[in-house]
């Protein structure tokens, strides 16, 4: 779906991509990456848009990051041929999809924390001619998923090895923020347990966008994931990592109502940007307004107060840079993409709602 | 979209809506409200689905309420002719859309709680052979939209019947929870001053689940609005409005990971249960496992804690009765529907992510 709207804006609410932001960020993080030493190998949850997952591969990633099956069908489908799925992959039918989307890759990567997970992965790819990639996720301080102890690594890791139709791929974290130190003393204690078994450790995975700028700065990290850098939004921007005009997308909404002078209500809820605060206080950033904070939601209002009273007007358009940007873009059938020459093209957000 | 299963389950995270709970519900409220001498016009925000605003209007509503345009012209392609959307409709585009929508429409109502919308709705109408039907949303507690005193209510009403195209259908609120006194005191007075200006008021329309046993109890609402009461959830329950029992939508997942005895972590996060808390702690409540608490959500894992040691296997499949049904339902493209005979049919939520 393509459709050209030329200097007229999308009816509210709406989400604008500015594609000219989006491909220097992809640019920025590629060449830091690049200067360090380290793959990127960037999470596609943020756009769930193969056109754009082609651009970062186009500038430099080793291939992407899915976190589920679903999502990984649809990239693969928008030609993308390397792919890791940082998710415990349970159940015959999963297994049997897995199996299916292995076959029409060049590379396919999972994680696992279990011997359960292990076990089952086993059991599907034990005839296959091409063993499965499975890397061994830690929980190096995150209290997500993933082994708990360097020793339970290295135990995986043997298991994957010894588990016919598998191979192990090396050792996955996502930490904690801010905390590059602790994933670097849970993988050294990994990989010296590993090197006394004998067993090769082809990759380190960490990754989150916050601390993309150190990359690199631990030695340990051989490939690095990060999703939210493509767009960024209000978290990133409180986290330092980058600033509100590096944020690509924002969210149009229509001024409905101003009950007082103080108050104005749009029509942009908690459908369009969601409730995740995401360590924020309020729900998004008023462009042009730093005195408003987006109060409240509810599912189709969102409640704005300010000091300056009647700084709003009903019939208004306004623009949001969202909390979390990621879990924003779910929420939309289709974005409109500003192309670098000002027009506009909506276009279907192919792997939207993907969550099997 | 309909297809049968028979015993087997969906793969997770699936949302399973049993059909003989969701009955009762709509059974049970419409009883009430006949015995109050209440209209009944249901929201259906939270289903989204044509098939349950026709079981409600064939239970006996009087119509439904939906939020939004989109929403609305749903509705009206399943066959409902009697609709009042409860919004500001601001903009040529929508007011546009409003047109063509009261054009396939018994009747359509629409709610205003300033000058400036119920100016553009008349310049959309002033042309048309039947007047559009606007009632005053009122401010009586809950700080979103709505005029704030019952002079701008009895105001605003003058306004509308002096407007071409426009006809003032009643007053209306989205009362603070708890607050039908409030809701009395304000909407008696702007009676009161309606009354002095001889200007009849055919409704007084309040609403919410978690009070909807007290509808009636004020004698001067008329009308009462309710969505989630077909489906209840957590919030609801907590509310002391239905039991646990009375929940007609359970999210299923899996385990995928017990990275220790006390943790679990799941397949369903923030894109399936949202991050809405509606006044909770935590994420939902897990069937059967009373004890365990759903902490943490990112967007693909939902993150348990249980003070029982090895309570949940990787693999095991639980159902959660999410905080906020209704933004749970628009998270999902399908739904399944169990029928009475037990069996499982896959419907499409039509009204999904209809924002517009």
């Amino acid at each position: 779906m393509s459709q050209e709207t030329g200097e007229s804006l999308p009816e509210t609410p709406a989400i604008i991509i500015d594609e000219a932001i989006a491909q220097a960020n992809i640019a920025r993080l590629q060449a830091h990456c690049d200067a360090r030493g380290v793959r990127l190998r960037p999470h596609i949850k943020t756009h769930k848009l193969p056109r754009f997952a082609r651009a970062q591969v186009e500038a430099g990633a080793s291939g992407i990051t899915c976190q589920k099956i679903s999502e990984a069908e649809i990239m693969a489908d928008g030609g993308i041929d390397d792919i890791l799925i940082t998710y415990n992959i349970v159940g015959d039918a999963k297994l049997k999809r897995l199996r299916a989307l292995a076959g029409r890759l060049r590379h396919l990567g999972v994680t696992a924390d279990s011997a359960a997970t292990v076990d089952g992965l086993s059991s599907a790819f034990a005839d296959e001619p091409r063993p499965l990639e499975v890397l061994v996720e830690c929980d190096t301080g995150a209290g997500r998923c993933g082994v708990q102890t360097p020793r339970e690594a290295a135990d995986l890791a043997a298991r994957i090895n010894a588990a016919p139709g598998l191979s192990f791929g090396g050792l996955m974290t996502f930490p904690a923020v801010g905390d590059m130190t602790g994933v670097a003393r849970f993988m050294r204690e990994a990989l010296a347990l590993l090197d006394e078994r004998g067993i090769a450790c082809p990759d380190v995975s960490s990754g989150g966008t916050p601390d993309m700028w150190k990359a690199g700065d631990e030695d340990i990290v051989t490939e690095y994931r990060a999703g939210t850098y493509i767009f960024n939004d209000r978290a990133v921007v409180a986290s330092g990592a980058c600033t509100l005009e590096d944020c690509a997308v924002k969210v149009h909404a229509t001024v409905v109502s101003t009950p007082t002078p103080n108050r104005a209500v749009v029509d942009a809820g908690s459908k369009t940007l969601t409730t995740d605060l995401f360590g924020q206080t309020g729900h998004g950033t008023v462009i042009g307004h730093p005195e408003a904070k987006v109060v409240g939601l509810s599912e189709e209002h969102g409640v704005i107060h300010t000091p300056k009273a009647g700084s709003f007007q009903v019939g208004e358009r306004i623009e949001i840079v969202p909390n979390h940007v990621c879990v924003v873009v779910n929420m939309f059938d289709t974005a409109w993409l500003r192309r670098k020459d000002g027009t506009l093209e909506e276009i279907a957000i192919d792997a939207r709602g993907k969550v099997t």
